[in-house]
């Protein structure tokens, strides 16, 4: 076997923050220290922005009880960004590495980072510049191809599961109808999150809606005034990327009918219409629910970016598999002098619960998205399924039992 | 002394529910079972409407373990209500307590609540029914006069102190404008709550807008931007009661500016335009900041029902207040042969924390609500105080830090 390959490493992080992403990031940290060849690891603050303007911090030096806190924190400690890189951008971030003798580039983000990294690879290898590349996969969406899930997806399904909970609880105390927005722009596996604390028929939530099946709005309020009717409450989960059955976005439609415009409404750096920040399409259900179904008690709900970044609720799987995936990518890049994307296979559920790491190409991540299986969700019931809850609870972990009491009846006197 | 009178009692829980309003259940439903006088322990299912409908419970033979357990979990385990009673209502709600012996009633809720026991304390007088009321407070509002706070509150300030410490980890990942309501109709404590994990100059939030004070929506927009340029992030938290320097709620001037109509908002059953379930006021601050601030990423957001139902997220000092609180109400009302209800005076801060409860009559506590103390907000800064941090650091708990990399910057080459 030829000379390995020695030289600096550089790593980022990229897309959306999680929970557990530090983890991930520390773990990568930690294990460039067992090896010779990777000789200092710098940090690359908000994505690749750092190594274009340089913004680079040494994480070799930080000190290791700053680095397990770290570990802990939720959010990207480096600042992320969501740019894909432009082919003049990766030259300039070929020619930083040069200067700093940088030959491992440990990339951490869904598959637009997987992307991103892959078109680094490519020039790169055009540059004649001998970088490794690896994606450390990380998406609270879920929706990386290949892998059976993501780091980042446990502490959000928790993050979800926990407010339904809370939700339910809220709904016996006061009942009605509760429409409520989480994240999930493609794949429907965060919105179903919501069912895993769900331990009663009339837990909420009862109704819940995913990209991957496309509703029309009056079969939606249908739905619900039935549900509420049969059970006295309703609550909806709803993804942000729900889709009326004209393939429209809700949003859009809301804004056009409520506003009557939709060019008002905000667009992200990719020109996509922004989901997650506005509310008008929630504002627009609740307003033909109440149309509909006079006098109930309507209310609107959107989960915020805490799915994302709370500061203490976390899947402690997911911490520790995102930190196990983190220090992965280091051993593969060193082991097989090459480029690639640290993927999950699952061995066991339950009690037998583990997993297996291997290494799939950067472009097998780069391009597409997966949805959820079509078993994992019923769109008679428009409710995730049983195999959806066995998927899913291992990743989350153990969900807290609620007291109800017994109820014992008094008997009824005359008056 | 005469002989003490002897009965059953009633209990009820009303208003919104809290993450601890079940321990003040609990905690009076034991404490009866101490005390001869009290032969029974009923339940009065959804408020005052059990005592209505005869839709009562017998709470006095629910088991330890089942108690035990619903004092932990969040949400009015009897079921709620919002409606004040009528006077021909309150008639039977005597005939119901004749009927079934009850001469105890205990109403758990906030001011509502209070003036509702009030209300049924001067029927019960007038109709020569001897009945001990016995208000015992819970709102996360934390509104109520003579109490220097309420059970309730500390939970529900808990889940904002933690989701702002969340948005300091995700703008420190994905930096922008990111606006958030929290419920709070008239007092800004809850909304206060959210600077109670702040640890830096640039943690979230960075402007805080309560009811207490109006704002025009140009300096809205001003003091957002300002911010922004200051930090390169800009966090605000607003009360959902925010109110414009003109004197109507931001809902309001938002439904007419957006929709062209404000009639299209949905009224709660006290002809109240609903706050928490509607997010138009948020679109429109966001549109507007979008407008004035090109090209910044704005994002909206509510805090939601989770403020005063999450299943883990609770203040411990709160949940042994709300407690204590119950118990002492069943106490007070056998020794005293009277009415009123429980207040919390506060005997110390930090390491010497404490209080002392003492009974106030109930008419006091039923008409009005307080504001945050002056002291307790600097209108210049639009954030709250160190009197404020003082006064709620003890009825939250311990906040968890976050690891924070030191960033020892990489020196820059020539590329």
């Amino acid at each position: 076997m030829a000379d390995k390959l020695k030289g600096k490493a550089l790593i980022a992080q990229s897309g959306g923050p999680t929970g557990v992403i530090n983890a991930s990031l520390v773990a990568a940290v930690k294990e460039t220290r067992q090896h010779p060849e990777i000789t200092a690891i710098y940090g690359s603050r908000y994505g690749l922005q750092g190594a274009l303007k340089q913004d680079l911090i040494n994480l070799g030096i930080e000190g290791d009880r700053t680095l397990d806190f770290v570990a802990k924190t939720s959010g990207s400690a480096l600042g992320s960004a969501r740019k894909k890189p432009e082919p003049e951008e990766c030259v300039t971030v070929f020619r930083v590495c040069k200067a700093h003798d940088i030959r491992y580039l440990f990339y951490i983000g869904g598959n637009d980072s997987a992307e991103a990294a892959d078109i680094i690879n490519k020039d790169a290898k055009q540059a004649g510049y001998e970088l490794h590349i690896f994606h450390i996969p990380k998406t609270i969406d879920n929706d990386l191809k290949f892998s059976d899930h993501t780091p980042g997806y446990g502490s959000a399904a928790r993050y979800i599961a926990l407010e339904f909970m809370g939700f339910t609880n809220d709904q016996r105390s006061l009942p009605g109808i509760h429409i409520v927005k989480t994240m999930g722009r493609k794949n429907g596996s965060l919105t179903s999150a919501s069912v895993l604390g769900k331990r009663a028929e009339n837990d909420a939530p009862h109704l819940v809606y995913i990209p991957e099946y496309p509703v029309s709005i009056d079969d939606f309020v249908k739905d619900v005034l039935i549900t509420y009717k049969k059970y006295g409450t309703c609550v909806v989960a709803v993804s942000e990327g729900a889709k009326t059955t004209e393939g429209e976005e809700l949003v859009t439609v809301a804004a056009r009918e409520l506003y009557g415009k939709s060019e008002l409404l905000p667009k992200d750096s990719h020109g996509n219409i922004q989901l997650s920040g506005f509310g008008v399409d929630l504002d627009y259900l609740l307003c033909k629910v109440i149309e509909a179904g006079e006098g109930i008690r309507v209310r609107t709900d959107r989960e915020t970016y805490n799915q994302r970044c709370h500061p203490t609720i976390v899947s402690e799987v997911d911490r520790k598999e995102a930190a196990i995936v983190g220090r992965q990518a280091v051993i593969e890049a060193i082991r097989w002098d090459s480029d690639g994307s640290i993927a999950i296979k699952r061995t066991g559920y339950g009690p037998d619960y583990g997993i297996k790491l291997f290494v799939t190409p950067l472009e097998s991540v780069a391009k597409g998205t997966k949805s959820m299986p079509e078993e994992f969700y019923d769109p008679a019931k428009k409710m995730p399924t049983d195999a959806f809850r066995t998927y899913a609870q291992d990743l989350v972990g153990e969900l807290p039992e609620q007291g109800r009491l017994k109820r014992y009846a008094v008997e009824k006197k005359a008056i």
